[in-house]
């Protein structure tokens, strides 16, 4: 997984025809979509491709090639060369090339790109010559020293900025577009200059050496700032290197006969089955970018250039249906000649994938298990949480409102720099950044904001795409607004916004509001009830919640969950009205005083439990005893402590005794869980006597109790005992459908469970924990290294959140077989945040558990998760 | 375990014929013990035994026993009767009996006895003409009511005291012996009432009352307060219950053709092979217990009653061969007839079961087998620690010489009542509790005393015999002193000692001293030194050592050790001389400045492992690399904090700042250990720097590398691979035979072993880790329950002195097989201090471990333990 290719081949360098049957691995994506393009018979420009492995050699020896890499890649541009029928150095009729990173995954954005290969003093003659535009061609000429300088050269880009100035500045003009020629051919000379003097090379005028050295940029920006920082994003740990692709230009900017830009097999914003796209008459994509002019509708191109649009019509139906997935091309007409140069399954909000799957069923394209495995369970989070309220917009000041470019709500504090993003992001503060445009570099301020808003750009730009990755909410080229990024403030419909200004973005209706509004609950109904229906059909294991107040027990069985997999009860000792009682309870010196106290809160505890029974009805709730160190429940400052021991009548010096005797060096590792019930037999007694007489006052409710943190089986028994006695006592036997069990969340209890998994009714396996102790590092504290250990691969994802299953998932699959050899029929399952996490989930599935219990807003994600496990096994 | 008896036989009572092929548990040791007397032909008066189960069921059943039980002890008493030619109720010869407990494991003078029953109203003129002595018979009949009361009818002590005391001021006398028939009549008459004033019942003039009261308190007795600390002591937990004896009173108080008391087939001090006992004509046990008259030495009966001497020393020579092993017995000689009342192996030191074992096989009575079986390997340790310093006694004041009751040395303050031993118990201090004599009930208060001087008793008397069994020093007997424990002095030799002046015990001399003494260490050879050569000629374990420096070193070779199991580095870098460097690199912001306090520390380092290697020659040395968190190296208080910044130059706020990042909510799951050194590579690259600079010096030196608390593969192999560099860098390879490997303390290290136990030469178990890990406490903090959890059998030992077997045990097995699946001949050990424990010890021979590593103290323990399981294995 980390180290090193065992094999090496000697080939570097593939054509399309070569690389059939090579591993994606080894080609790239780039490749393998063109490959798949060109196998559909669309009109592919030529390409070749240097291989991932050649990325490996370059890094391993120290950034140069084996002779044998150079061979091949001259070899494959001779091969090109008489396929395109064009020459280099032929400046009557030059091969052009762009350069493209490509490594397994689609790392949009994230690594360089070198386009219009090879401009040079020859060339550019003939472009003049080509578009009739002397001037274009040494703009478009001057540019690309630009680029190349910055990306490949690694020359400053305010040096090249400067010398545009000093030309300016000398005719004294203001625009780029004021400069004639004979200024751009002085650029261009400057701009030489300005390479040659900060790095000592001259810009090369070599269309191997800019090749050569356009390659070694490519598998550089592997390792470039933004490059890592996406890839940690997205856990991409398992690629290695990226591929180079080598592909003969085409050009939008030819002429009125040529054009370019991208299209969507289906609306991205509403997604509808309705073709859409966006594209620019005479020009290259750069242009788009750089936001300097405003693309057209696709549908305009039908009347512009009607066998194109037809053409393209019929190849965005073909990649649908092959690939049965709504697509995102990119494609340039270069003389009336269309040529797709990129496609790939859009990368959908939830909300769209959710549509598109039910549209897509509904079309007979998919089936419903294909459309369940369409949908990401991670993505579901984002329809789940509240929503922009649409009452609370009627009073709200309406700021602005522009394209949709991701589908989230964010209302946070407005910032305007990247740096200011990532200090309060540090500091945990959350906000909106807010800017004229974003670029590739801003990946990691955009990383640590909430929200963007941008004044320039669209839904496809660079804001709207990577934030689209991201998750993350995006109102994008809102030209209402003016950004001041120095003034640190932006002005909309004459008011004035600064720093920490609230602001409320809503996706949904592509608006800006002043102020924080209010948030409602999402609609689950529609399309996403329709596939959460088919999820169920489908999946195996049980979902369950983990819900301690009637409010969060609602809320889970309205997102699906089919009944309560854990209440935890020590919130309810928390509680203002008892936590005198409770501290009482703690600084008792013998049984008697104790037991009076806990006597106090027993009413508290059933009333509880009676409002958690009377929501679920006849469904069963399952009651975690007591969890917390009795330590947590007392004041630590001095003024606190003085207030509390006149509160419960103490003295102060007994109060601060008590606290200093409850204090622990490890508290994760200390007295508390079931070891109080042992210690202090009478508050097991106390939760049990809520428990049963509440389960009596709530005629049909179904109290499931499980004993926290058991690590042995006497200890197992001993407390089992005390709640049986208790029942006993309450003669609740026959009365109410009762069970007992033991959660699995000390090691040691995994080990050992067949020795009392007999008496336990059900398992429920504490991940949580069981990560902790197993690993040996707190949630609290893995902190200081735990960030780095997933960077180094030392585990492949933070076991907090999806279950380390070389470690957890071993263990849970130990404690299973031994309590099955005991107990053939009980049920396991786990609670906790990784019974929400998917490929948890899946993991549960795979090793047989029963049931999962999560956060109410895990649910629906766990239940796709369960649906998909389940459908992989059919395969 | 701790539940019930499955099956129950309807049998209660059980004479010598019934009991055979009866369990042990059933009947008990003193059955068992009489029954084996018997059964070699030796004189036992008869007796019949009422079982442990009768017991459990007495207290089931609320304290009283259903019919069958009385009628078979009915049943039972007639057989008696029959068979000792006597009859209850018989004024002329009635039939006497004592009721004594008898669980499966003696506990001497922990549960209650009761002699001399039926003494009543009409026996006691039976024996008045029997003794022809009234005065005699009065005085046993109110000496046996006032026991009666005190033991079975729970009347407080010093009511009988104070009803004699009155009769003693009527008269105007101070002696008991001063009272005449008609005073003790008196005190007859007034001792039934206040019996009957106190607990509202007629003192049982009829016998079978008497002895059904008398079996109730013998069962009650079990669970009395100092039964209950004496089980706790020695780890008697799977007891269930006393038996009850019933035996016929023999007397040795018939006259002087009587006598009684103990005596041993060897020299109980010296442990030579010569007859040793202490007798009493006219008298019973409890006379001596009483101090009222001095015993005689045994040689003295050879003068007085010479066959019963012959008799009795062919009993003691045929016990001794019977059970091969030296007899502490006890006798009663009635009217010219000797009766054996109890035999036992003698409760022998250390230096006692060693040298007795090397003399029996130079007797050829054992073999070495057997003679390694014969030493307690948890007894060896009072063998190798300080004894006092023959040469520092020149100068010391000489307090007094008497009986050398227990073979310690003490060193203590001096108090002398059991509620200040307790009290200082609780607060760590160490003291000697110095008494006029000890009882049964100062048991816990001699638990709490490091060395116990006693003024009155003698070897064989209840201080002396008490404190072996607690391997506790003692000194009783000491008449030489004079206690006044009302005004917490004593004098000797007309000096006055107070509370807390110390004194020295030295049991091998018998000797008290005014202050501290010097200690020097024992001497190991001779016995010792033969045992051990045995010992290791059967072990199949290696057994080594841990020690960090130099002394600790040669310790361990002294006692046998093979070589270094464990050298901890971070001791090195706590020294002082080093500590400001440490605290530089702690503070050190960026890499390179903490490379530069590393490289201060590099030479004490590397010298350190020079002198190490220096005492080991060629033997390898197991270093492991640093494993305490950086925060412990940093001062806590303002004005240490202050100090530290002046002294390393930086900032208050910085160090403050930098000491608040450190905090950890739960150290023992933080940042620490291999995880420094993947976040730092610099300080493992500086520890592996030091440790081959040093074996490159010392050219013979073998460096063992052990990186610990390892939890991943991939964690391992990082650190591993650094190790190598630095090794390559030094260019080591060839030139120093060294080893790396991991250490298992992590239990997700325990399990995934498989993933890189082909890349670790050895595998060492820090088995004190994985129980804290795996148990879910921590040694810090399980003292709020552990007590607790042992007592109530949830652990059967405290699972941090001896392994937890079912949790650690069954992971080590589990590692055990993975690792040797992956690389066969891999060695496996344990350090850490179960390593010198016994039933640990004999855990990791059974499962095949290559080596264990423990304290230089603890290396003679181990050595045994490994021995003794080896020899267990072969039978």
């Amino acid at each position: 997984m980390w180290l090193f290719w065992n094999k090496r081949s000697t080939k570097y360098v593939y054509s399309f025809a070569e690389g059939k049957g090579v591993w994606k691995d080894i080609l790239g994506w780039k490749w393998a979509n063109l490959a798949e393009m060109k196998s559909l018979g669309l009109p592919i420009p030529d390409w070749f491709t240097i291989s991932t492995e050649t990325c490996d050699i370059y890094y391993k020896n120290d950034k140069k090639y084996p002779q044998e890499v150079l061979d091949q890649i001259e070899d494959h541009l001779q091969k090109l060369e008489k396929t395109m029928w064009k020459k280099l150095w032929d400046a009557q009729d030059p091969l052009l090339v762009s350069v493209r990173s490509g490594a397994a995954a689609s790392m949009p954005w994230m690594m360089d790109t070198v386009l219009n290969l090879w401009l040079n003093d020859a060339s550019v003659v003939w472009l003049a010559n080509k578009t009739w535009n002397e001037r274009f061609a040494w703009d478009s000429y001057r540019r690309f020293i630009q680029m190349f300088g910055d990306v490949v050269m690694w020359v400053e880009h305010h040096l090249f900025e400067s010398k545009l100035q000093s030309v300016k500045d000398e005719k004294w003009v203001k625009d780029d577009t004021q400069l004639d020629v004979d200024d751009l051919q002085k650029v261009v000379w400057l701009y030489k200059e300005a390479i040659k003097l900060s790095t000592g090379k001259l810009f090369p005028n070599d269309p191997r050496e800019q090749l050569q050295m356009a390659i070694d940029a490519v598998f550089g920006s592997w390792n470039n700032e933004r490059a890592i920082i996406y890839r940690r994003m997205n856990d991409i740990k398992w690629l290695l290197w990226t591929a180079v692709n080598v592909q003969s230009m085409v050009f939008g900017n030819m002429g009125e006969n040529s054009g370019t830009w991208v299209c969507f097999s289906r609306n991205p914003s509403t997604w509808e089955n309705k073709f859409y796209g966006e594209f620019l008459m005479n020009a290259q994509g750069e242009d788009v970018v750089a936001w300097i002019r405003t693309p057209k509708k696709i549908d305009e191109l039908a009347n512009i250039m009607p066998d194109c649009y037809k053409e393209l019509v019929a190849i965005y139906k073909k990649l649908e249906q092959h690939y049965h997935d709504m697509q995102d091309m990119e494609f340039t007409i270069q003389e009336w000649k269309l040529y797709m140069l990129q496609t790939r399954s859009w990368k959908r909000t939830a909300a769209a994938a959710i549509k598109m799957a039910v549209d897509m069923v509904h079309e007979w394209l998919i089936d419903e298990k294909e459309a369940v495995m369409r949908v990401s369970p991670s993505q579901l989070d984002t329809l789940l949480h509240k929503q922009i309220d649409p009452s609370a917009k009627k009073d709200a000041t309406l700021l602005a409102k522009w394209l949709p470019a991701s589908p989230w709500a964010a209302v946070w504090q407005a910032v305007f720099t990247a740096q200011d993003a990532h200090e309060w992001r540090e500091k945990w503060k959350k906000v909106i950044l807010v800017r004229l445009e974003t670029s590739p570099e801003d990946i990691q301020w955009m990383v640590a904001s909430q929200g963007i808003l941008t004044a320039r750009g669209w839904m496809t730009s660079h804001a709207a795409v990577v934030a689209r990755w991201m998750w993350k909410c995006c109102v994008s080229g809102c030209s209402d607004i003016q950004v001041n990024e120095h003034e640190k403030s932006f002005i909309v419909n004459g008011k004035l916004f600064r720093e920490w200004d609230v602001i409320t973005l809503d996706w949904s209706t592509w608006e800006v509001f002043q102020w924080e509004l209010n948030t409602i609950d999402p609609d689950l109904s529609g399309d996403f009830g329709t596939l959460m229906s088919w999820a169920d059909k489908f999946k195996k294991l049980q979902i369950k919640t983990n819900a301690d107040t009637p409010r969060d027990a609602a809320k889970a069985i309205e997102f699906g969950a089919e009944w309560i997999g854990l209440c935890r009860t020590e919130h309810m000792f928390f509680e203002e009205t008892r936590i005198q009682a409770v501290r009482e309870m703690i600084v008792a010196k013998e049984t008697p005083e104790r037991v009076k106290a806990l006597a106090k809160i027993e009413p508290y505890q059933k009333q509880d439990f009676v409002d958690l029974f009377k929501i679920l009805e006849w469904k069963p709730m399952i009651v975690r005893l007591i969890d917390p160190p009795l330590h947590e429940f007392l004041p630590q400052e001095e003024k606190d402590i003085e207030y509390v021991a006149r509160e419960i009548n103490v003295s102060v010096e007994d109060l601060k005794a008590t606290i200093a005797d409850l204090h622990e060096f490890n508290p994760m590792l200390g007295f508390r869980w079931c070891r109080l019930g042992v210690r202090y037999p009478e508050i097991t007694q106390m939760q049990a006597r809520a428990i049963f007489k509440a389960a009596l006052e709530v005629q049909w409710a179904q109290p499931w109790i499980e004993i926290p943190l058991v690590g042995n089986a006497v200890e197992y028994k001993i407390l089992k005992q005390i709640i049986l006695d208790v029942a006993e006592e309450l003669w609740v036997n026959g009365r109410v459908n009762y069970k007992i069990w033991s959660m699995i969340e000390v090691p040691r209890a995994a080990i050992t469970a067949d020795q009392f998994a007999d008496e336990c009714d059900f398992l429920s396996f504490g991940t949580n924990d069981l990560t902790q102790m197993g690993c040996g590092f707190s949630r609290d504290d893995a902190g200081k290294f735990l960030k780095l250990y997933v960077e180094k691969w030392i585990y492949e994802k933070d076991p907090f959140q999806s279950i380390d299953q070389e470690w957890v998932g071993q263990l849970m699959q130990i404690c299973l077989e031994k309590s099955k050899s005991v107990n053939p029929n009980i049920h396991v399952w786990i609670c906790g945040e990784h019974g929400g996490e998917p490929a948890s989930v899946e993991f549960c599935h795979r090793i047989g558990l029963d049931e999962v219990s999560c956060s109410p807003y895990r649910v629906p994600i766990a239940r796709l998760a369960a649906a998909q496990a389940a459908i992989k096994d059919m395969k």
